[in-house]
Formats: C-alpha cells, sequence, structure tokens
C-alpha cells in the first residue's frame, strides 16, 4: 500500500486531498510562500490525527500542521519537495465544554478564534484573545504562535490564556493534558513548552482555555501627544490610576491618522486645531465591572489629571459605545490606509518600553539617513511595548525602489531592535520568514537549547520541519 | 589538584564548606530531609556558577542548587552519597537594577523575596509574590518551583511574574535571556522550561521580574457560608462584580477557624450568635486603584446583593486597615493553631473549582469511613482552585496513630484529586516528597516526554538527581 492510500485508509478518501484540491492549502492567504505537498488530510478526531502522525513517521514524511493558515510568517506551508503531508486541523471544531464554575472552556485545535469568543460570551464570559484574524484563525494556530493581539496588557497572549493541551507527539502518541487547573507544579512545563513551538515539536489538537468575567463597561479614549515620552508618562499614570481596568493603550503616530482620515473621508479624527495635527495620539480602552458612567467618570480623573500635569495635550473621551467603536475603527485603519499607498515593509517588534522613545526616533534617523525620503508609518500596543514599526516608499519613490532595499531596511531595524534590547519578532512568531535572521540575533546558548529540545522531542525531524530552526 | 582543590580555586576556599561546616546546608529546615555532600560552594558571581558547574560536569560530580532552603518537598537536599557539590545562591543578592517605564526588576537568585517586594514599594511598585517563607526563601528557590502563594488568583505563580531568566545550564554555559518584553515569539519558550524543573535542568541565576502598581487601597471581607457551593457562588459574584480588583478568596472551614480562637485566645472572630458557628468562612481582599471608601463602597454592593440573594449568611466588611489585618491574621493563625495540636498530614492540592464539593464531601466521607474519627483541616485558596486538605489526630487517637496511617491517607487523597482531574502538588513542587507517585497520575506520554528533555538538557544527569523524576 502506498503512502497515499494509507493515509486514505486512515481518515477516509474524501479527506485526502491531493492535485488542484490542495492548492489552497499549499500556499499563505498572502500568497508569500508557495509549497506543493504529497497530500492535504483532513483527520476528524485526535485519533486519526495520532494515527496520521504515526503513518507520516513510519515512512518519514514531513508533517505541515495548518489551521487557519492565516499565519505572517510561512509558519503553515510546506516547502517543494512533494512529500509533506499537510495535516489541516480544520474539522477538529468542537466546543468540548464550557465550565463556568471552573471558568475554563475546552476547545479543539479547528475552532475558529471568533466561534470561541461567542460560545464563551454565549456562557455570560470573556475569551479575550482579539485580533485582525478573529474570524477565521483558529485556536490551534493561535496556540502554535502564541499570538497576541489589543488585549495583552490585561489579559496576556495566548499563553497566559490557556491551561491545559491535548498534543499529538512526534511519534504519534496522544498527551492528555487537559487540565483546568490554575495551580499545578508536577513536573516540566510541557504546555508552554509546546505552546509558541508553531508545530515543530507536536501536533496540539485540543486546550483548555482560561476565562474571564465580561466586564459591565467599556469605555474609550483618544489623546494627543507631543512625543513618545509622553505616552510613556500617561502609561504608567493610567496603569496606577485605572489598575487591571486598563484593558489597551495604544500609540499611533500623527501620520497614520492623517492618512485614515484622507484615504477613508466617511472617519474623521475628533480633534480640530493644533490637536488635529500632533505627532502622536495614544487610544486608551477601560473595561469597568461597575458601569459606564464609573467607567467615564474613572477617565475624567486620570485623563484630567495628565491634562493639568502637561503630559498629556487634549484628550476625547468616547461619550457612547458608538463613539468609543469610531475612536477604536480609527487605530483598525490604519493597515488599511497604509494598504492604499502601496506595499510597505513591515517589523512586528517589541521593546522595553522604557526604550521606546530612543528606539523610534534612532531608527527613523538611521533609516533616513539610508534612504532618504522613506515613510514611517509607526503605531502599536505601547501597553507591550509591542511596535509595528513600518517603512513605506517616498512620495517620489519609484514603485521597485521599496523592495529593492527590503532587506537592508529588515537589518537595520532589527540590528536596532536587538541593541535596545528588543524582539525581532513580538507576536507573529519565526516561521520561514525569520528562520534565518534568528541565529543573528539570540543567544548562542539558546539556540543550541533549542535545537537539543527539537532533537529530543522531534528526533526524526519530521514537524514542520525548516520552521524556526533551519534543518 | 583533588576536586575540593578545584572548587576552592573556583571561588576561594572560604567560600567552600565541609564537615560541620557544611550541616546546615545538607538538611532542609523542617529536619524532614538529611544528606551528605562534598561540599557547599557559595559562589559570588553568574560567572562562577558557571566554573563550578563546568567543574562538576568535568568530575560527573551531582550539583544541588539552594536557595533559603525553605521547600516543603526535599528539593534542596542532597542524597546521602557524600558526592554532590551543594550549589548555594545566597551570595547572589543583587538588586541588578529596576526599570519603572518598563514596569520591571532584574534581580539575581539569591535575593531574599521579602527584599525584592521592599526594593519594589520603595520604587512605587508592587511585587505581588506573596508567602509564609518571604522572609528568607529566594528568587531563585521561587523560580525553581513556580512558587504560589496568596495573590495568585490576581497576578498569577512565580511563573506568570517572570519575563526572564539567566541560566547556567547542565554543561556550564550561561544563557543569558533576561529580557523584559511581554511579547516575544521567537522560538522555543524555555523560561518556563526552567521555571519548575527545581533545578533538575540547570540553576536559574537572575531572574526579569514583571512589577505591578501599588494599590491605593486594600479592603477586606470575612462571609459566614452554609456549603462550598455558596463559597463557589460567591466567587462567581465577587469575579463578575469585582473584576481584577479581586486580589484574594480564601475558603476555611469553620473547624479551622474555631480552633484559632480556641488556641490564641487574643483573637476572636467577628460575629456572633449562630454565623460564628457555620460549616465555611471565606476571606476576600480588594485592591483597589481609587480610594479606601471605593473598595469598601464595592464590597457593600457585591457582598450585598449575595446576602439578598441567600448566598451569604452574614459578612462582616473590614472598616480599617487595622481591622483587615485582623481578619488575614485569623487566616494566617490556621497553620499555627493546626500545629499547635500536633502532626498534620499535610496535602497541597489543586482541585477544579467546579469539582470542589464533590471532593471535599467525597474524601471526608472516604477518610471517615477508613480512619473513623480523623480530623478534617481544610483551607486553602478557592480562587485558584488550590486546597491545604490536611488531615490530623481525631480527639481520642493515640500519639503514633496518624503516622502509622499515613501513606495510606496520602494515597487515598490523592487518587481522589486525581479522580476529580485535580494535581498532587499544587505549588510545593515534588522535589523527594512525591517523586515516586508522580507516575501513578501523570499520564505515561508525559512522563516520557519529561524524561526525554531532561536527558537533552542534562545528558549526565548531574543536575539535582533524584528529584523531580527517578533515576
Amino acid at each position: 500500500m502506498d503512502h497515499l492510500d494509507a493515509l486514505r485508509a486512515t481518515v477516509g478518501a474524501a479527506q485526502v486531498l491531493t492535485g488542484a484540491d490542495a492548492l489552497p492549502w499549499e500556499t499563505d492567504w498572502r500568497e508569500r510562500y508557495r509549497g506543493r505537498a504529497l497530500a492535504v488530510v483532513r483527520p476528524g478526531t485526535t485519533d486519526e490525527v495520532a494515527a496520521v502522525v504515526r503513518l507520516c513517521a513510519q515512512a518519514g514524511l514531513p508533517v505541515i500542521p495548518q489551521g487557519g493558515n492565516t499565519g505572517l510568517c510561512g509558519g503553515a506551508t510546506p516547502d517543494d519537495s512533494g512529500r509533506a503531508v499537510i495535516l489541516s486541523l480544520q474539522r477538529l471544531n468542537r466546543v468540548r465544554g464550557i465550565d463556568t464554575d471552573n471558568d475554563t472552556m475546552e476547545v479543539e485545535a479547528g475552532c475558529v478564534l471568533q466561534s470561541v469568543q461567542q460560545a464563551a460570551r454565549e456562557a455570560g464570559r470573556l475569551f479575550p484573545l482579539s485580533l485582525a484574524a478573529e474570524g477565521s484563525c483558529t485556536i490551534g494556530g493561535n496556540l502554535a504562535t502564541n499570538a497576541g493581539g489589543t488585549q495583552v496588557l490585561r489579559y496576556g497572549n495566548m499563553r497566559e490564556l490557556t491551561l491545559g493541551l491535548e498534543v499529538v507527539t512526534a511519534q504519534g502518541d496522544v498527551w492528555h493534558g487537559l487540565r483546568g487547573l490554575r495551580k499545578d507544579n508536577t513536573g516540566y512545563d510541557l504546555r508552554d513548552l509546546f505552546i509558541g513551538s508553531e508545530g515543530t515539536l507536536g501536533v496540539i489538537t485540543a486546550a483548555t482555555l482560561k476565562l474571564h468575567p465580561l466586564p459591565v463597561a467599556r469605555c474609550t479614549a483618544l489623546l494627543a501627544l507631543d512625543s513618545i515620552e509622553a505616552g510613556i508618562a500617561m502609561l504608567g499614570r493610567a496603569r496606577a490610576g485605572l489598575g487591571a481596568s486598563l484593558t489597551g493603550f495604544e500609540l499611533m503616530a500623527g501620520n497614520c491618522l492623517q492618512d485614515v482620515v484622507r484615504c477613508f473621508p466617511q472617519q474623521r479624527l475628533p480633534f480640530e486645531g493644533p490637536s488635529a495635527d500632533r505627532p502622536w495620539y495614544a487610544l486608551l480602552e477601560l473595561s469597568d465591572s461597575e458601569s459606564e458612567a464609573h467607567a467615564r467618570e474613572r477617565f475624567e480623573v486620570v485623563v484630567g489629571e495628565a491634562i493639568e500635569a502637561g503630559v498629556v495635550l487634549d484628550a476625547v473621551i468616547a461619550e457612547s459605545m458608538a463613539q468609543s467603536h469610531a475612536l477604536w475603527h480609527l487605530r483598525e485603519s490604519i493597515p488599511l490606509a497604509e494598504k492604499e499607498s502601496g506595499k510597505s515593509i513591515k517589523h512586528d517588534v517589541s521593546i522595553p518600553v522604557s526604550r521606546m522613545a530612543e528606539f523610534v526616533l534612532g531608527t527613523n534617523a538611521a533609516l533616513q539617513a539610508a534612504f532618504p525620503g522613506i515613510r514611517h508609518v509607526i503605531f502599536g500596543h505601547l501597553g507591550d511595548g509591542n511596535l509595528h514599526y513600518n517603512v513605506a516608499r517616498g512620495p517620489d519613490w519609484a514603485e521597485g525602489r521599496l523592495l529593492a532595499c527590503q532587506d537592508a531596511v529588515y537589518e537595520l531595524v532589527h540590528d536596532r531592535v536587538h541593541a535596545v534590547g528588543g524582539s525581532i519578532s513580538a507576536e507573529h512568531g519565526v516561521g520561514q520568514l525569520k528562520r534565518d535572521v534568528l541565529p543573528r540575533y539570540k543567544d548562542p546558548v539558546e539556540m543550541a537549547l533549542m535545537h537539543r529540545i527539537k532533537a529530543a522531542l522531534d528526533p526524526q525531524g519530521i514537524m514542520n520541519p525548516g520552521k524556526v530552526l533551519a534543518g
């Protein structure tokens, strides 16, 4: 029996796709990476996943786990050898249960993030992970990449939202680790080893997730600032004055918001006069367990004090949910406005908050010196030190010029990130995109430890080869 | 040059203790475990730690990392072969720096927990880890055992409080992983692998810790309850109504508090009549970012609604910090009162909150059936599902009878913990105490993964042998 027949015997012929049928799985959604697989296999149960992995282990076939295929680093795309088996988890999409007394839910890897948020909300709870791809990304992919998003400041990354895992090992065994416990000190933390390992150590098939209370009210404020330092000072004030009610703190360069209102005339900045033309803005979100009135009152106190102290130049506190949404919409429209002006070079980096100003000003200057006229598109989650530090072609640049300097820009920016103790991948992972630059920035001892772990858990090297670590 | 001379040449003769000088390090503080070491070595820098480990690796000598030696499971005590080197981290006790803009601090492993709390407070920040041994335990030990304590409900275990690590590997290399980043998705999570590994994979020499804002006010309430189910219902109400301001939720059996007031007549229950004689009590702590008045008002609303709904029978909300302290003091005195009535058998377990009542009632009944008259001493952190489920000898039992049934009691309780999806070690770790029962309760796939990781990172098996995993 050849490999395809064996796979068909394991999951059913209808769930083994080849040739043209496999094409959508062989490329990432942005079509930056393209590979060729022996087949796409779509198991329906954890036992079927284990059987497929055992079969691949026996045959020495690479296994490429894939969720919603919304990643940004090519982590779920095979190479072009045609030998790999793409293991789609999409059919493992059940919410197995919600335990409101324990504030946990058990979900399969193929559940779409939005459906998990929805199931939690229907049970009167919040599952806080929230990111742009939530309508199609899956929990398995969120776990494999330790996804972040807009609520990390308060609730943490996917790692902090997860209590237990079910994992198929590289040998095709099932680790039943679906514990719903907040305290469990019985040995090595395998859960966090699999989370963020991008499918290179095993296949996550299900997880026990933490739930939080639904906030009673949310309120948003937009602040005009004259510097990054003022943003950092305001972050400190907001943390002290709002405590854990502070659920979002986004920083945006003024030109980003001006691009938004230029591209999308139905949107507008809620400021006039000089406040509409400041170099920086911050968007704050407060989630309150009392009332909308209390949320607004807290904002008024904390923002009012900051204005009096000269930290904030001007501020708008949303008067309604509709106005809150409109303010968030400005922030969420930045990537769309960015796209309107052509391709850009994107950096998903994190920086210690205390070195943010030094990083931005120094890197801006270095880029202008090397590539005069290049445009900066800078926004991000200041509360987490996570910056989307992007650059676009200058107004008078020819179409291809930006692409031509892409590698040099990456290196300049990443070198500066490294110099201030930052990370070259804050929330998107490594995949294929950053695999080869990783050793440039990682401690060699850390690289060696990672290789030891990879060899220990996947000695055959069949799990998502060529991702995170080079062969 | 023999091994002792080589050690003396590495750290200085004064920092190598042998014979009677080494005795205090060769036994744990409760004197349950006793071993014999070749020497106690007290390096003063990370490089000296690395040199000692390299020397031990070359000579094949076991390395036993030790912090404050306050552990409860024998995790820092050598065997009696006389070959092991106890590596005391106590001289690595500097706070290397505090970054208030980034809300982080960098500390060495030998810092005493209380001094870290103090340094954070002096910088206007909170380092929330808090536990009984805080005056002598060290950050290195807290990391090695992933310490918990009373603030986990809001702030998490040591794991959630740590951003970066500096580690000496089993080969004597230094991993410089002291990152102060909240988002960093560049490869495997080595940090969390070393945290909680009890010195069996390497030696943690320093850490970057997360800081939080200091609460403006704290308030405490004591509630009288007629059942565990009522406690769980109240926990849900407190989570929804107080949000992240809820920083403590302790459950105590009525007999525990009655023992406290009997043993320590200067303490008193703030209830009279039937409220002073309820089967269960809950102690709630609220940390507020506004004011004491606001904290009390929130408690009044949430507890008032619970009384109206019949969930809570009676309640006292502290009117002052002194009264808050007095209420906490009742809770903290339970272990002392327990000790007054002789030795007890202690279980540090965690249970899904939703199965807490089933576990307690079922286990109480099974223990009474097997050991008629045995006394239950039950209290713990209900918010984390962490119960100190202890038992003491019955009123008419002879002195030795409890000890005689100790192993049978452990097994009965741990089997029941396992049956409801709990953990046999919530916050104390495994050490020697629970090493041999671990395979009874752990998935064999998980045990095999742990052995693979141990072999990968410490192939010689020199790092704290005989702890967590059997040889």
